[in-house]
């Protein structure tokens, strides 16, 4: 088969590599329905994270069991399954607590920009459908395996709650997904920052009720405005630079919560400037695998449509201009058929 | 009046000063019954903190009102009254959600050890008690004032429920404090790092189930190893370095909570590994007016003796011996009397 192989900055290739084989017998191979490319992926792609070698790209996946590991007990060959980007064994004292992100377990998901992948603990990381779902739900029921999955832990990290004002640092589909996860959550006003058109008007469809265009220390004096100086109980921070981190600190009330899921890259806090402003911070990998059951409800019932995120659709051979689009901001997020 | 002035590192000073007067319609005056020495007195006695001009010290106090502004409402003077050491107007948004010690109107509490003090905002600031309280009660009574309210926020922040396991890095009086608080809030475990003897003593009797004399990594380790690896649900950072914040970081498990109340001094955080430990970080001045109410309960009660920590009365004019005992950590807390 052909897969995508990231060698260095923006060196992305589609090329032959040996199909995926079971190798322990908690693994599953998938034949994939539809992948796509993570804003994460173009840390590597841009050389802002160091690429040491050839990297197995993709981590957002849904699709067909092919064949299941001899120990696999609840995963069937001939199955749908969604699986979370973390692969998590789901039974660790960490799983049990609702963090499959931090399982003893814990590997990264690789190599789903490709026709098949293996697929790690596949009892512990994947969610089976009972039937197979029509073609219409699949960029949703991708768009759960990470990027909704991690706006939704955003929004559940900042304690969003029904009446909560809310701040969405980010217009990427992360961010955008995140003011529909705090919109399902009940907030009551969620103010989104974005300068760019198509995404104010994608954030206002997944229900933000404000647009701040202005960053740094002018978006947080325009937050304060609209909260009459106090600052927002919630901050989604979806982007994982200092300047989003320090905007996400100073436009948080005391008391209030940060929700952060943007990777931080050279991000540096300093411990007094938190102290005196009061803030919750909770973050890091997305913990999807225990959010994917209630995730894939609401999709298949018809509550939430995140699989909107896509506004760009490839063949999976041309995942090199998936990638580029994105980087270009031309595409919010490249959806990939194999 | 006679009251303590700290000129720079180690010059504290018990000299002739005016008699506090009402200044604002907000104001009260207060007859200080106790008073006593702060750990975070001890960064700029230590000349960590530098002094930059002459600084009138105390900020933990209770006593009987002498005189109120005009203004003032619910405050009367006869009451024997506990105050926090933040001063709040108790009526803006940050302290109607709870903070008060984010109030718009913050001001941190001055010039308590002395005969007399100048309260601002008497009526957010101060709980006035129903009665005068017996002469036994007062050390309780004032360490609810910052110490006891600041180590029941650090079991608050760090999330302490019916259950948890708990770690508390600092056998200050705050961290013992700290210890008593989880213990009310029904930790089950609660271990204690101290490699002080007579501070692991009242560690245990204020609940600690558990002692570790090691520190850092060794520290981490010892943890880990009690918890089977996994680390605790929650840590009381009440230290303040970066060693200490390390510690607490990396002895949390994942989707645990650190409550820090230490305040930080030089103390950075790395905003990548923050990510990757899944921990909740939330910390700052106590709100101590949110709690007194029940602090004093519990007091009037019987139910706790916060007061234990005090192993050193003075009269009020051998301040100076009070910050020595503490820095030099002959003496946990030093009660002064006036």
């Amino acid at each position: 088969m052909r897969g995508t192989v990231l060698y260095g900055a923006r060196d992305i290739r589609f090329e032959d590599l040996p199909e995926p084989q079971i190798q322990k017998p908690t693994d599953a191979i998938i034949r994939m329905s539809a992948t796509c490319v993570c804003g994460s992926d173009l840390w590597p792609f841009r050389g802002i994270q160091k690429v040491q070698q050839p990297m197995a790209m993709g981590h957002e996946y849904c699709g067909i069991v092919e064949e299941v590991g001899s120990a696999v007990k609840t995963i069937k060959p001939g199955q749908f399954v969604v699986g979370s980007f973390c692969i998590s064994d789901n039974t660790c004292p960490n799983c049990q607590v609702g963090y499959q992100s931090g399982c003893q377990n814990l590997e990264f998901m690789s190599g789903a920009q490709a026709p098949y992948a293996r697929v790690p603990f596949a009892d512990g990381t994947l969610v089976a459908m009972p039937e197979l779902p029509s073609s219409s739900l699949l960029p949703s029921l991708l768009a759960s395996s990470d990027v909704l999955g991690t706006g939704w832990f955003a929004a559940d990290a900042a304690n969003v709650k029904p009446g909560s004002t809310a701040v969405v640092v980010g217009d990427g589909a992360v961010g955008l997904l995140g003011v529909l996860s705090a919109k399902q959550m009940g907030a009551e006003r969620i103010i989104a920052m974005s300068r760019h058109e198509t995404r104010q008007k994608l954030a206002k469809e997944f229900g933000a009720t404000d647009i701040v265009i202005e960053r740094g220390d002018e978006g947080v004096a325009r937050i304060k405005e609209l909260t009459k100086g106090v600052g927002v109980d919630s901050v989604l921070e979806c982007v994982g630079t200092q300047e989003s981190m320090m905007q996400a600190i100073q436009c948080t009330r005391p008391g209030g919560s940060i929700g952060y899921v943007g990777v931080p890259h050279g991000v540096q806090l300093d411990g007094q400037q938190l102290f005196f402003k009061l803030v919750r911070l909770h973050g890091g990998p997305a913990p999807v695998r225990r959010y994917l059951p209630h995730l894939i409800d609401l999709i298949l019932n018809g509550k939430i449509n995140p699989g909107k995120v896509f506004d760009l659709t490839l063949p999976l051979d041309q995942v090199a201009e998936g990638y580029r689009a994105m980087d270009e901001r031309r595409a919010i997020k490249t959806l990939l058929q194999p």
